[in-house]
């Protein structure tokens, strides 16, 4: 493990977790980045370096399009963050998988493509295994608190019967976009009415679910998700956003799958402004019985990024196709 | 996932991990338990269904011999619950090897044989290759809470500067051998004579550190152990063994791995009896900076039957060779 073979890497999609995905790239000796893309035009053509203020990165430019970008040099691996849902990313990936590409991508959905999109799901695989693509989705949530790590944790059971896992994040630590996201600001009615329409909330929550029950081996028979908002019992100021008591000022999801009748998975996820006690914990319903817990949790995009980066070597120890986590060798930190 | 196919398996070693990873068998509805194999002549020609109390194993045998065994049957995957020490374990695995046998051991040293038989394990893995065979070492400890975990931890992690994790089990609620392998009843300098001459203590906490090293891609430069005696404070009665005021009841064992003159790992294992709060817990110094804690801890026979039986499908996935748990997909319960 210690003797690692440079990488090359190109960042598609450079919002706020593309960059900060090239900071990290930059951090790891044994990672080359050959450029970006994106299609804003205020960011196509320009230098990464001064894009993202890293020396380290002159020289290396944002194209305005993947096609422009391989006609220059070919990653081994794309580091996709662009969007949440299989169906708005199926047209980049489908070229990645085209070009014979390994792709690992934050888009939430990608988790567990087949849940949502199994008619795009087999063709992405079917043009991943014809080109000698892979494709996989990563991350911290999806991509582990609540779904890699619990199913990790099985591992040392006999027998298991339910997972329950809880995640409470003080948004308020976070990023702008993410407190933007969970609702802050808004009246209760217009983030419910929102989460209805699929525009607002926490994207992912259902495959998580659905990814500890296939790799559980269970056939989920039911599969629910609910939203609501958590209203702000005081006023609120981050750098971010203003909240005024009686505002929403974070977002309480919670999925629940069922597998004969019986309660298999129940995810219960609190993102909010001024949570108290972020956490992140599991219970093992099963032989043995097992509690886990992580104080603090796992948040910040420090942790997401890493959860990309850390993916991209076992991706590429693995058959092409589109592939799951619990498909790959284990991800970690790498020197 | 759900779709599994039968998978046969036959037991190598009848002690009680052995018994117990035949009983976990049988709840598999897709292992089909073809014999065991043990050299005990009180146990060799018997029917495994008395030996283990279950008629779901009548008529299933007990062979003297794997030459013996597989001259009727061809496994799938050979559980392999014998000895402690790649030394010792080394010409039964070889045989397994040339066979072509997949192998999934509960030797403590082969979590990673590299560090203490770097030409066995050479060997070895060459057997297997020439012969499609496949062979890994698992089990909770070694093989779960003081490296797989924090190694599965860290993927989420953009640097690590050190990893820290202390268990403590409570050696009151575990059977007859373990607390007689933790030298209960013994005199404190009777356990830290025996623990220097290598027949007393916890077999693996180096090859735990070295695991986690590697994985990071962590170059070692020192790698100690210590192991002292637990003193009882009080007379202690279990149904295996009597232990008085001021015998010992337990070991403390340490492990430290240093990395350019900086501890990089530190393992602390204590498992006594009547100890009180029993835990696994685990703390990366990194970024982010992430603590764990399990209450209670990840112990019982139950959870080690376990952790060989969930490898086995992952290991069948991988390609031929002396494998090590980070090279293979993440093991995990499986209906």
């Amino acid at each position: 493990m210690s003797q690692r073979p440079a990488l090359k890497v190109a960042q598609f999609g450079l919002g706020p977790i593309g960059l900060e995905t090239l900071k990290a790239a930059t951090e790891k000796p044994t990672l080359v980045v050959l450029g970006g893309v994106d299609i804003d035009p205020a960011k196509t053509g320009r230098d990464l370096g001064d894009l993202t203020g890293l020396p380290a990165l002159a020289g290396r430019r944002v194209f305005a399009s993947l096609e422009a970008l391989l006609a220059t040099a070919r990653p081994d691996v794309v580091f996709h963050t662009a969007v949440s849902r299989t169906r708005e990313a199926f047209p980049s990936l489908a070229a990645m998988a085209r070009a014979g590409l390994n792709v690992v991508s934050s888009c939430e959905e990608l988790l567990l493509p087949h849940l949502r999109e199994p008619q795009l799901a087999a063709e992405l695989d079917q043009l991943c295994r014809q080109n000698g693509a892979r494709i996989v989705g990563a991350g911290v949530n999806p991509g582990f608190v609540m779904d890699l790590l619990p199913v990790c944790l099985t591992g040392v059971c006999r027998q298991v019967r339910a997972i329950h896992v809880q995640r409470v994040v003080n948004a308020s630590t976070r990023r702008g976009p993410l407190q933007r996201k969970i609702g802050s600001g808004w009246t209760p009615a217009e983030f419910e009415h929102r989460f209805q329409a699929g525009t607002a909330g926490h994207a992912g929550l259902r495959e998580s679910a659905a990814f500890i029950a296939r790799a559980l081996g269970w056939e989920l028979t039911e599969l629910v998700e609910t939203g609501r908002a958590i209203v702000a019992e005081h006023d609120i100021r981050t750098p971010f956003v203003e909240v005024q008591r009686g505002q929403c000022c974070g977002l309480h999801q919670h999925a629940e799958a069922k597998c004969n009748g019986r309660v298999c998975v129940s995810l219960d996820l609190k993102m909010y402004l001024d949570a108290p006690d972020p956490h992140d914990a599991c219970q093992i319903d099963g032989d043995p019985p097992l509690q886990l817990r992580i104080p603090g949790g796992v948040a910040g995009d420090t942790a997401t990024v890493a959860a990309l980066l850390n993916v991209a070597p076992c991706l590429l120890q693995s058959p092409p196709g589109l592939r799951l986590l619990t498909e790959l060798p284990l991800p970690h930190c790498w020197a």
